[in-house]
């Protein structure tokens, strides 16, 4: 913007900032600089790579084209040349997943004061594990099309599921979330999750160990953690809460690890904000928890629970 | 990054990955290519256009720039540059947004295999009758922002309310995608309903009848259905559905386009998390429903319906 | 696209799209220049700068490269080469505040028809004393890191939490939209806590005054309003409002600036989808406040108050 411009505003005056009123930027600078090499501040002031948050979520993109040819580039794809597109993203894919896992495994090395070796052609050979498993993944992933299908009557096609639908895309997200997590490779998998949640505002932890044919309609608020077993065929609404019982102050370390979310078993439906919440808590087959419902201890197979319906006071002239 | 950074990280050896351990890649191409080829998995391998979700979602910024002038571009406006301005951006985006509707009338036609005859003209058509309806849209716009400043005292100014209150954004967009519906566009109004969502976890389906002045506030969470009635000055808080009751597996294609959701009379205000459930499900002009309530059979006018306060148990000093 | 990429989906004709149909665009544009122009629409059609909201909000990916560095910049830091990476990035930062901070305070005296003077000088001030305030920030920044390590079972370490965690992004960008609000900025604070909410679901209103080692854990749904006042060492979850009693028709103007959100004083926590109400109502220190619970009067200090378990009402064979 011109300082002609900026004139036309109809101020009485622009003094021109001082430039001596910018001599307190070296100070500022040495108290932050002390702050993080004394390591009272958390920095990652390191000679090894860290991953790059915008090359992972990259990643979510090429997944994209390469699970749902057609649909997320601008080239049109036939039968001849489907082999050429997915071989091409395919390779691109794996140069960046194993770059970034190698920044990723070399990164966590160093925190623990671990001498790595071989940190690349280990983060190769896991890319490779990973990408031998996408087959899998779409496959799964189809069958949460299909439960979408079958679960909104909203739905008209798959393309919109594939286009637009905020659950799917999360699922989406936490497939390959959960694959690089079953392969033990710190940090990626939160930062894919942190990514499908700020898409949707629905928190699967990569840990969660979930079926086919899931689906989460709508979904804000929906919160599944990360020790939760969750069967085939469930279908989950806004704001569900699979989540962990109290927690005292001070619990981060001592439970890491210990099972302290609930089992959903197959062909369950959970209604919008119910709450389910501890490691022991089982949901048995068939079962439907209805909405706002709290639950904290288990229910058997084909069991309704639902909230008795709380006492409403109507003032005015209700007819 | 240098092989010679990657080298400085201390680790005991840095073996190439092996050319050789990629040679799985056009086997997993082949199981890929296979599944969409054969139909098994959804895909888009066709000799027709799909609409870009890229291109779809710039139409909501260049129709912030028609809509809400000097807001979002970095030139300053003034009254005799006004309607270079407008037409300029009006042409850009009929343009744009024609080319879109073509992409997705030719899918959808494509996909029914009907013959479509005359896309691109019908396309232009239809993308007009789209922008002679702008005026009328930016009326209800005003309504909805001097709602906002109604109703939220913190609510400062219309800047505010234009930059930065998400339950106006989805409200904005909701009227785009809404119109688009109106016209039976294919996709887009998804798409464009999928996309608000993204940015302020408000789901408001598309095909929602809803009137003037219309206010969300915080937001999150919030759940319009596609068959709710919504009469003018009708304020709603974080957290409100406005769904359909529960339904059975297999629902998908049975209750397509039945109306299911609610209608809500004028100047009704529903509180944070309230839920109310069913097509034939009314509440009344004038009425109030209180947070938390949940609601499946309806309320008169002039009503005020709140929760029985439930019993809290208090553990401890409390004083 | 090219005409014969086109041409190739079987369509029977692609009639040319009339010229002629365009000629509604010029009616189009005089009806909404009327409607700006004769101020019947908000519009910003003024010889003044407005804040940019796409700089503003890359003030925050700045602010996270002085925050926290290492973590969101390709260059690999060392102790050396860290007070350059700061000076630098803090240089750039500060030109770019002052230069927004200059469009808000001018739009802002122009809005309300007071001749501004030296609004450059004054900008340069201010954001001078917002710089200044960025080591303190930082500091509360690294309680809240430790607080989210400690809460949470599922935190690893501080990378994660830095990279990937919701709660921690709203806080951050609540601690700078905070400082910005108390040195009386108009609009940008707004335009951040926005940009927190459509990244995170969590809506934390600048003015609201907040203590250290402040955990959100998800968060989707959480509402911090403008006057609360929040302790040290507290910690809410999902869905958790912390809200105004319900508001009058016409409350915009009345309430403003009167205290209307509640207190919570120091170690507090606050479980899933509560909802304290009210501006005198205070939960007191060491309190905690179960899941669900509705509140609207005060709670002394260490205590548990919880919601009556509401009854369940079990259908089908639950064992």
């Amino acid at each position: 913007m011109s300082l002609k411009e900026q004139d036309s505003c109809g101020c009485e005056g622009h003094a021109p900032p001082s430039v001596l009123e910018d001599d307190y930027i070296p100070s500022i600078v040495s108290q932050l600089a002390e702050g993080f090499t004394s390591k009272k501040w958390s920095s990652h002031i390191e000679p090894v790579p860290i991953p790059s948050k915008e090359e992972v979520v990259d990643l979510v993109l090429q997944a994209q084209r390469i699970m749902f040819p057609g649909y997320f580039s601008s080239t049109m794809l036939n039968p001849s040349s489907l082999e050429y597109h997915l071989g091409y993203n395919l390779t691109i894919f794996l140069r960046n997943l194993s770059r970034q896992l190698s920044s990723a495994i070399r990164h966590d090395c160093f925190r623990h004061n671990q001498p790595c070796s071989n940190c690349n052609a280990r983060s190769h050979e896991l890319a490779g594990r990973f990408i031998r498993g996408l087959p899998a993944i779409r496959e799964a992933l189809e069958s949460d099309i299909q439960a979408t299908l079958d679960g909104d009557p909203a739905a008209r096609n798959a393309d919109e599921v594939i286009f637009s639908y905020p659950g799917f895309f999360a699922v989406f997200v936490y497939r390959l979330a959960h694959a690089l997590f079953t392969l033990g490779i710190p940090v990626l998998p939160r930062i894919l999750s942190e990514y499908a949640y700020h898409r949707t505002a629905i928190d699967i932890h990569p840990g969660a160990d979930i079926g086919e044919s899931f689906f989460i309609d709508h979904g804000a608020g929906v919160v599944v953690g990360q020790t939760c077993v969750i069967g085939d065929r469930v279908r989950l609404y806004q704001g569900v809460t699979l989540g962990a019982l109290s927690l005292p102050k001070g619990a981060g370390k001592k439970l890491r690890d210990i099972k302290r979310h609930p089992t959903i078993e197959d062909d369950v439906i959970i209604y919008a904000n119910a709450t389910i919440l501890g490691g022991d808590t089982v949901v048995g087959a068939r079962s439907i928890v209805g909405g706002n419902v709290w639950l904290t201890k288990s229910i058997g197979p084909d069991t309704k629970v639902l909230l008795k319906q709380p006492e409403l006071v109507y003032i005015g002239k209700n007819e």
